[in-house]
């Protein structure tokens, strides 16, 4: 038996076959066609990206148990419902109907993060782990909660919003309405911000040579970049990055003591970079450190494909 | 079949008969005699209140399911052994061992604070709930995580520090080692510091007047009798409170969304005083407020019970 994982986006519909193992055997892409579409559109887009690839494979509807999709926004899991998506035009559409009138193999449904994070814990870089959150360093900051190999996103399936922890009470304003959330010091927007704030500042700085004096060229690599070069200026905007996702990263290791926490998105591409000074943080400031088995930090593994590779897996 | 409940503290050791829903059938306490005696003392101390509980009610050890122990510190609950504790000399202790040797009935240990946590959700004001965030407001701020009925605190039993999540980088030093933890603006202690601080900035106020002028007799509870007296001081401290306590609240709710989140120790006593305009205050700021099923804020209901009844219902 096989599984198919769709991770819907606003773009694209990448669409995977995967083995019980996690394995992914096979994918495509089928553009959303989201603009100017309506909701049975989308989803007939995604049936048809499913029973392509089970033919393209030479299987028939009967190899295949599951059909698991990510949702960019709120599903119901229950009901097989969409509540509420951002890109796509599928607000209250019922997918567990569309497709139960094309398709036999059944259908399940989570957002697209909770996916992500699934699938890193099944066949990414928690593999086999239990207990594992997931935090995505992107335009903002989002992630997962998987508890006992599954996803935990509470009763409403609204949990698992890693990036809207308030750690600057009064702080920053946030897109959620609050002050100080994590997400606006620790996405790669916020050290895009403050690495510009540092070049205007500092027009002396590496920073500014990199980027040829051009803010606008400035991205999640620039600071880094211009801090291994030895430039005093975004040495400091990385250490203070640090400080900002360090104390976010301790807080989940206190709240939850999982045995991994994996980071994602643009900036943890820095991978080593990143995470040497970010471990040395952690194992200082978390609850009992030195006392207590310690949470791995790792990169997350799996790239676009986590969230594929969780769908198949729900 | 029943089961015993014990709840070790550094002055007594609280033990109770439970029945398999969780209703406390008979409760005893006797001293612990943690100072100056060593493990084996307290252990026993343990084993003859189980034993002398059962005699009592005219049952046998064959009566009993299991003794369930709830330990201030650190355990393995997999080992029933004692990794660490605050007030007893129980550190790298072997109750499972100890019991072993004494009784037939199976011992199961957790943290205090996770059994308390246990006990509202199987017998208190989460009954019946299947996720459930306790938040316990004395001294520092503890609390505990029912996740699908069952007690969550990670791979290394030490998670469900709700206390020590930082909402103010960079703030106030916590006992931890970190600055700006939950606890240090949100606990007892931390309201008594601030009720003094305002009283001494303005001594014409209704807070002087209900201490008689006298900063050691603040306590939790004096800051909100002067507000609902209409102390001007007052009412900004308990304002600011509010803000303090909501913004960890939702942080909570945004991380987990339970169907409940409890509210224990001293200050929760201030009942729907302090729940109304905190619920007000998660309501607004809450992810996705208003378009999802939102989590209800309670008090807890089974004050220093709880504790028993979590431990028996291991």
């Amino acid at each position: 038996m096989y599984r198919i994982g769709i991770d819907l986006g606003g773009i694209n519909i990448a669409c995977g076959l995967v083995d019980n193992d996690g394995n992914l055997v096979c994918k495509r892409s089928v553009p959303t066609f989201a603009e100017g579409n309506d909701g049975a559109a989308v989803a007939a887009g995604m049936v048809n990206a499913a029973l392509n690839i089970i033919g393209e494979n030479g299987l028939e509807e009967s190899d295949i148990s599951v059909i698991g999709i990510g949702i960019p926004g709120a599903v119901d899991r229950d009901r097989g419902f969409v509540i509420r998506t951002a890109n796509v035009p599928l607000d209250g559409f019922d997918l567990a109907a569309f497709f139960a009138e094309r398709t036999s193999v059944p259908i399940r449904l989570d957002n697209d993060a909770n996916c992500a994070a699934l699938g890193e814990a099944v066949a990414g870089a928690a593999k086999g782990v239990k207990n594992c959150i997931t935090v995505t360093l992107g335009t903002g900051v989002g992630g997962g909660i998987i508890i006992d190999g599954k996803i935990y996103s509470g009763f409403n399936f609204a949990g698992g919003e890693m990036g809207h922890m308030v750690t600057h009470l009064g702080g920053r304003l946030c897109g959620c309405g609050r002050r100080g959330c994590f997400e606006t010091y620790a996405s790669a927007t916020a050290i895009i911000n403050d690495t510009r704030e540092a070049m205007r500042q500092h027009p002396e700085s590496k920073i500014s040579e990199l980027v040829g004096g051009d803010p606008d060229k400035v991205n999640g690599k620039t600071v880094f970049d211009a801090a291994e070069m030895g430039d005093e200026t975004a040495k400091q905007v990385v250490e203070n990055y640090i400080v900002e996702l360090g104390d976010g990263i301790v807080n989940y290791v206190n709240i939850f003591q999982p045995e991994v926490i994996l980071l994602g998105g643009g900036i943890a591409n820095q991978g080593e970079k990143l995470l040497v000074p970010l471990r040395q943080y952690v194992g200082t400031y978390s609850y009992g450190a030195g006392l207590i088995p310690a949470t791995k930090i790792l990169k997350a593994a799996l790239g676009n494909d986590a969230g594929i590779i969780g769908a198949a897996m729900l």
